[in-house]
């Protein structure tokens, strides 16, 4: 089967929708509640959004913008206003409440500046063009999940064993997913033999969401221990670690969830690669280093109970963490719907990314 | 405070003993409902012993001997002999069966070894020589941790930060633990600033038992995510990983709990450094390299569920070796109560554990 063939194939492996705009309101499905209940939460107004965003009712990047984007819409249900920039005007607070919700999701920040941009520039027809530009921002996350899950589905070997972090798949984005979005194509296209999936403390979005990602789209997968990834690539089962991003930065260094850092340190010890895996959103040119990026501290809380139950003593201090971030010298291919840049640098990603770019 | 006035202080930081032998039965503190429910199972018989230790009431390679060796003595309760060697005969299918409830941790071989070695040997006073020798066992085991203490903390450099994984403290051992009792010598003497646990899953030992048990011995200690360690040590908040081992190999490769290989690659990465800290029991001459031990796989479910909750959907793969393996190369300093051994190779091993050796 060529790769072409196979991407023909892609919908088989393509059946999980997350954010479905429902012309009154935004049905959010529940990650909170997967894998054993799947029950959306019904958001009527964007402070509905805002919070579902805080609460990780939604999460991984894309959909965070997304579903920001959607938020934006429901903020302006109750608006009058003459114009675009009028309305602007009025929608501020909310969008700015939107916005907070999480602070390092720069697709977040890169969605709302969208909603801004066209609605500074929109006449009357305001309304209609907010909502156009929402559901634009979800059907190019689709498509440029799947162009990515070609990209680099491409740059795997026939063969090879596959590490995921995280959850990056169609549950995190419109659909198809980023890293997941590789694999999928990966498993279509025949290239990749084994998924790992590690289970991602103290969230367990691995072992709660993407191994039930995988196992509804029948792509079998095996769920890890985090800490077993090292011992897991020593016995040769891992060729490319898989994984998405929260923010990169002008020189390839990747913000992405706690663990992934781990993980890439382990692959470069064994000989297996590093594949970042994000739309071309999730790239933050202003700014140029890893040092730059503020660490999202979250309750210490999420580390002393597990699925709702008290694992550790009273008295026990945590310190937890969201993100971590791995150098752009720890990964080996940085892959966008704009193309894909290989051994990343402030070079590289500037002939991709920069103002000069032809992307 | 020099290191010998903090010595006598270490009293202060050891107030835990997880094996009670009661004189008709065996008091273990069941580690499973550690930390809310400090409670027995009290083990009549060697079976009741053996089904502890494969249950994991007990844990701890050192914990595992001892609690083996007072099995012995309850499976001598019944048996009528002559002398040691005819009593071992009838000893012999309980004394196996204590062997295969944990195959990786070599404690319990050699505990078992000892016991044969004097009940071979023993006359009339059998039952008293077979009580003595499981007593023997027990205290030397504290002594030996003392020692081990002031060994491994006079290598620590005053202000040091130290993670450690897993539990290797006083449950883990008759008491004042291995790792754990070079973190509380080093703490006493006042050159541990700061101690992190890792959270050790799938079975949480960091966070249910090493986080409960530094808290009773009042050393603040924060809790990590396992995918956390490499990006606290990026931070320079780690100058030591302090672990404990199942299996120590002729060249220094030491098997422990999934996840210290992966920290130590991470320590090797930022410049901080490894030790391993075990009784000389732990070390087996007979193993030349890590590539010779046979790594104890235990239930996928374990992975499955949290603290008895389930969290990953039905029909899900699991991948659950419960230990790893870190290479000689990656370790600056084995601990033992025989003396250290820095950055270990066979012939540093072969001078201090060999048949020529001084120990």
């Amino acid at each position: 089967m060529t790769f072409t063939d196979a991407a023909m194939d892609f919908d088989r492996y393509d059946r999980i929708r997350p954010i479905r705009w429902q012309g009154d309101h935004l049905a959010l499905l529940d990650q909170r509640k997967l894998p054993f209940v799947v029950e959306d939460v019904a958001c009527a107004d964007s402070d509905a959004v805002a919070r579902a965003i805080h609460d990780l009712v939604v999460r991984g990047a894309p959909a965070i913008g997304i579903s920001a984007a959607w938020g934006a819409v429901l903020a302006g249900k109750g608006v009058q206003a003459a114009n675009g920039a009028e309305a602007l005007e009025r929608l501020a607070p909310a969008l700015d409440r939107l916005q907070a919700a999480r602070p390092t999701a720069v697709n977040l920040m890169w969605a709302l500046a969208r909603i801004r941009r066209v609605m500074a520039a929109a006449g009357a027809d305001w309304r209609e063009v907010l909502e156009r530009e929402a559901r634009a921002i979800e059907t190019e996350d689709l498509a440029a999940n799947r162009r990515m899950g070609a990209l680099g589905a491409a740059l795997i070997a026939p063969g090879s064993g596959v590490l995921t972090h995280c959850n990056t798949g169609s549950l995190a984005t419109a659909g198809f997913g980023t890293a997941l979005g590789v694999i999928r194509a990966g498993v279509a296209g025949g290239r990749i033999a084994r998924v790992y999936a590690s289970e991602t403390r103290p969230w367990l979005q691995g072992a709660r969401l993407t191994a039930w990602e995988l196992l509804q789209d029948g792509i079998p997968a095996t769920l890890i221990a985090d800490g077993a990834a090292a011992h897991l690539m020593k016995g040769g089962a891992v060729q490319w670690v898989i994984v998405g991003a929260d923010r990169i930065c002008a020189n390839g260094d990747t913000a992405n969830k706690i663990g992934t850092y781990s993980h890439a340190i382990a692959a470069r010890h064994h000989g297996a690669k590093v594949m970042v895996v994000a739309p071309s959103s999730t790239v933050d040119m202003a700014t140029p280093a890893g040092e730059g990026i503020e660490i999202e501290m979250r309750d210490p809380a999420e580390l002393l109970s597990v699925a709702g139950t008290r694992t550790v003593a009273e008295g026990v201090q945590a310190w937890n963490p969201v993100f971590d971030v791995t150098p752009a010298g720890l990964i080996d291919a940085i892959v966008t719907e704009k193309g894909v840049v290989e051994r990343p640098d402030a070079a590289r990603m500037a002939a991709l990314f920069g103002p000069g770019s032809a992307a």
